[in-house]
């Protein structure tokens, strides 16, 4: 089971509440040798944190993640890497209220069916504060992609139902910096004014949005594996895994069951420098589970948030009506999607971290 | 790795090549006392079987399924099942003119890439024959969940355009018969003359079509692990490993993406008998990763067959253009979602066998 | 892989160094609704804490466990739970004037050979302190077993050449008292001053001793798996994972191999209550990999501790010949199989608890 | 658990009950591009076929494997590989008299404690002829380890209480070849006459012996894992999964825990060719769980042969006395050790070629 782990070689287990003292992060088969330190585990928490703008949670959490072990004199050693988040913003106290609240769209009710007992605070071990974690193993998956030239960035491509342009994919270090300099995930700053006055209404009116986040990385062709561990089901797996997200599409996505298989299907060319490669990118750089070389392209809806200003009929546990109503959660995203961008891009370098590690031994003239 | 299995507890692992001698699933984990024989089986794998209709590929396979192993007196034992569906209709030979061809669409050139190597004939690994395994490993699961009284149930809901109804969800079993009755897939014959129109045209022009299958499940409440194992990702993980399927989607999926929260939360309800429960069910029977009892509601995206009758340009592996003809490919199916109706509701009792098994101990007072 | 992770359900990883500023713990798949704290680990750690006699090393280190997540009101909730046990007494330097040495009987050549790198402040990941995240973790194990009855206890069976009796298996929870009591882990007072005489003489000596460790475990019949997961295949598994392990043996053991087989086989009756049972336990309380109802018994050859007082003539990582002085490293134990008893009673409850937990759905009619 | 599962990179399913129409096994990840046919791996089953001598089962069974999926060409294609094995000489008539008599020494007791139900024809899944499959996927094994230079043999250690010499480990590839060559295992033919004698006379007296086996294997530096996933854990983990073993243990195993750190302990010396080792080879090949280049060596430990042809008291399912005679059940190996040489061969085959594949990625250099 393991329910709180990811990845078959490059492995990562989660713990932590969210109003609990910390959280935190093992990353199991991380080789030895990458050079890493807190500052590279910070830079990209920061891409998730909340409280830095109007359009996220006012929650104060500063997210310093510190490397407890596994790194030895600048290096990794081989062995597990622990890092911690102490939480510093923890409000168990305003949760008090509506401990026994069946909230809306969270996993009080099911946690209950299942475990019998619920951590409420905050949403306990269910809270999309857990994603930090997942962030911090990111970062250390990119360092260790970018040694084998693997790029990934994700960036907002639908909010609120306003579609936002496709991303150029040819130098994805770039795109991925425009985005985190945006405070709308955006990479293109022609959109971001309309997006904006959206959320602003939206907040003011006590609702919340839902996005589409998209996602490009450059990888070479081979990785990933046929059948059951595909390279796309794994990135679905990832994604469906993201708390609130609801879909997940590759290349065309839902739009190629519409097209006709002379239009869907991408030729073959040989380029100037003799490459064997697809003319088109219709697949989104997967063919049979294996990437094929050009860009991996794929798409992750997103539900408006959950937790919204306006007072919710619900019942509590022991089936009264009840009303729930806003207090100290609204402390929360009014577009999870925004932030989500980070936890993306993280669970997609988790994923290709591990098809790398995975694809070394499939031919034997390689060995 | 073991990119050929699937499942924790009720775990599957297939062989076998589309024209070798036979292909197989062993199962493993599945419970002891379960009534089992050849005939359960091959009612399953006769609703994805070949040659059965205008609308599927004419290759003459019955698809006779033989238990060789974990079965004594007509129950299982707690050993492994294995399941061999020997190959009647083979033509390898078929295959040897274009064996160097890149194939759109295909893994011939992925799988070169990452093995060097490729069993060239009907796709070898990569073909659709492989999900022959599936259904048969499904039939096991469904009747495992049925015991629990589980029940699973695809259909088309969209094919070439064409958007067929949402199929009510009270009575699983007679959805299932109805669909299976359906050359189409359909559980609901009047939308079947304009699809049977649709495919005899794009037959007619060499084409395929794609399509969006749709699947519920009535599960209990308590199914499926937070975090990593979410019901709703290992369906995902399930869904994207079949061939072709290019997304997936729970509940209002993508749509949900353009949703306010106040609209899209499920508030919940104690209802006469005293059960709570979510009032609707935007979320597709799903929260925080665990079902809420109300019906599972997924939708899978299909690409249109690769193998087309029109001719296409592309290269052979040494760069060369060329031109792959249709000849003996012509035994393609003109629209693979309609088999892989069978394919999707196999996947998905997988999943639901495998948390079933693994819920088990989730509460100490439950031991 | 996962090399730092032991388990399929109830599932362990450990990280930290020896000399780094935590270890820690994180269990995954522990059931909702067990009564937990800290004081809970605190007493088993307390089993294998050094400085607390002549006969284990001076390292003062008090190993108070603290539980940062995972329990809520008491009680577990199905959540991860990670426990943090910080160092207290870390003298990284004492260790910087051999760090280029290869130590006889230390993984400073092996982790060179593999990693290219050594966190070699004493041991780092090598290190014995590893251990204390063992016997943490099997402190939840026990009390989980606890609640199914199943009672684990560990004892000195040979110490340096010196045979102690075999403890009688009818009160495991008086045994493991009475065992936690003698500084040489000893059930049997009669042995112990015969034992310590050895102990002061190799002390002074500048040597050290190895050590055979008895374990007996009370299990209901029915526990362990088939084929390749067999109770006792997994806890030879967890035996030779502990530092110093040499060998594993289960019931009779190695002196099984020069029994016949009428003498050796355990003949069957019905007891006065109905109960079917073997008549003798030649074999260990396992039969084909599955419980047996009869008390587990098996052992664990422990070799004598590495590091020795004497100067030992080795080579540095450059081939030049080098002499390992005592110095710091005399902080050590003069035989480790001592504090080893609590670590294999620690990693008996471990593969029990998974078994426990795996044995769940064995039968359909259990379900 | 997948319980009829080894390996985790390398990786083995088998299937089959002893009288079944046929046993097998698929192996996942082997590599691409590894030649291998039929005869490779028949040339392994020989070594452990019955009928063979006086000394074994008089079952005829040919053990002619098929691979049915994976090769193309005469060559691995990454694909999963399909080994089957039918059965000849099955006899479950045989079996009928007694299925409801709980035999000594076999699982009949702890299956029906466990699954509630038990295919009692010659042992069903619990049968040693499983075996034939652990060694079918060893031959794979063996041909992927021998590229890279690694090299495995096993043999006769003691039999019956009568010792023999160990081996030469300078030519394991020879070594392999002599004891295959033995009726006994045993590479030193000197022994053989009294070996002979000895089994001569127990079956004589319709009684069965145990033994010891040794394997040896030259490995290179920097195989295994540390801490849970320790090369000599994974080697006692397969070796006590083989039925009837009783003990594991490596380099000088139990008779380590009567040594001083002082003899015990090998240091290290930098050869002629300025190679650092250790000087000596106490420790079996292995430190920290990670092999030091020298030769592997362990021992397993086989219980006596638990069929007899002596008449044994027993119960049956009811509870009512009973007396479990030989009859058929007479096709029974004197000595299971003997047969068992070729499967610990296998089996550690197996786990070097998974620690092989496993390797690949320790340090980022190697990359």
């Amino acid at each position: 089971m393991a329910s709180n782990s990811f990845g078959i070689i490059f492995r990562i287990t989660t713990w932590g509440e969210s109003h609990g003292s910390a959280i935190g992060v093992i990353i199991d088969g991380c080789p030895a040798g990458l050079a890493l330190n807190n500052e590279d585990i910070n830079l990209e928490l920061r891409k998730r944190r909340p409280g830095t703008s109007p359009y996220t949670s006012p929650r104060q959490e500063r997210d310093q993640a510190e490397i407890l072990a596994g790194v030895f004199e600048g290096q990794t050693t081989g062995a597990p890497l622990s890092i911690i988040i102490p939480t510093e913003d923890a409000r168990p106290a305003a949760y008090e209220s509506f401990k026994t609240l069946l909230r809306p769209g969270h996993g009080t009710f099911t946690y209950h069916a299942k475990y019998g007992v619920f951590d409420y605070r905050g949403g306990g071990r269910a809270s999309a504060r857990e994603t930090a974690c997942r962030v911090a193993a990111g970062a250390v998956a990119k360092k260790l992609l970018a040694v084998s030239g693997i790029q990934v960035a994700a960036y907002m491509r639908e909010l609120g139902g306003i579609y936002l342009p496709a991303a150029p994919g040819d130098n994805l270090p770039a795109l991925a910096q425009r985005v985190a300099a945006s405070p709308l995930r955006c990479h293109d700053s022609s959109t971001e004014p309309a997006l904006a006055a959206l959320l602003a209404s939206t907040i003011a009116a006590g609702d919340s949005l839902g996005g589409i986040v998209e996602c490009l990385a450059q990888v070479p062709p081979g990785l990933g594996d046929p059948l059951y561990e595909k390279l796309e089901a794994r990135l679905a797996y990832a994604m469906l895994s993201i708390p609130a997200s609801r879909g997940f599409e590759l290349g065309e996505g839902f739009a190629a069951a519409r097209q006709r298989g002379s239009a869907h299907n991408d030729t073959f060319i040989c380029d100037e420098q003799g490459t064997l490669k697809p003319a088109s990118n219709n697949a989104g750089g997967v063919l049979a589970g294996i990437s094929t070389g050009l860009p991996l392209i794929f798409r992750v809806a997103f539900k408006p948030t959950s937790t919204i200003a306006q007072p919710q009929q619900t019942v509590d546990l022991g089936g009264n009506p009840a009303t729930l109503s806003p207090g100290p959660l609204a402390r929360h995203d009014p577009c999870v999607a925004i932030r989500a961008v980070a936890v993306v891009e993280a669970m997609a370098a988790l994923v290709l971290a591990d098809a790398l590690l995975l694809n070394h031994r499939a031919q034997l003239k390689n060995t």
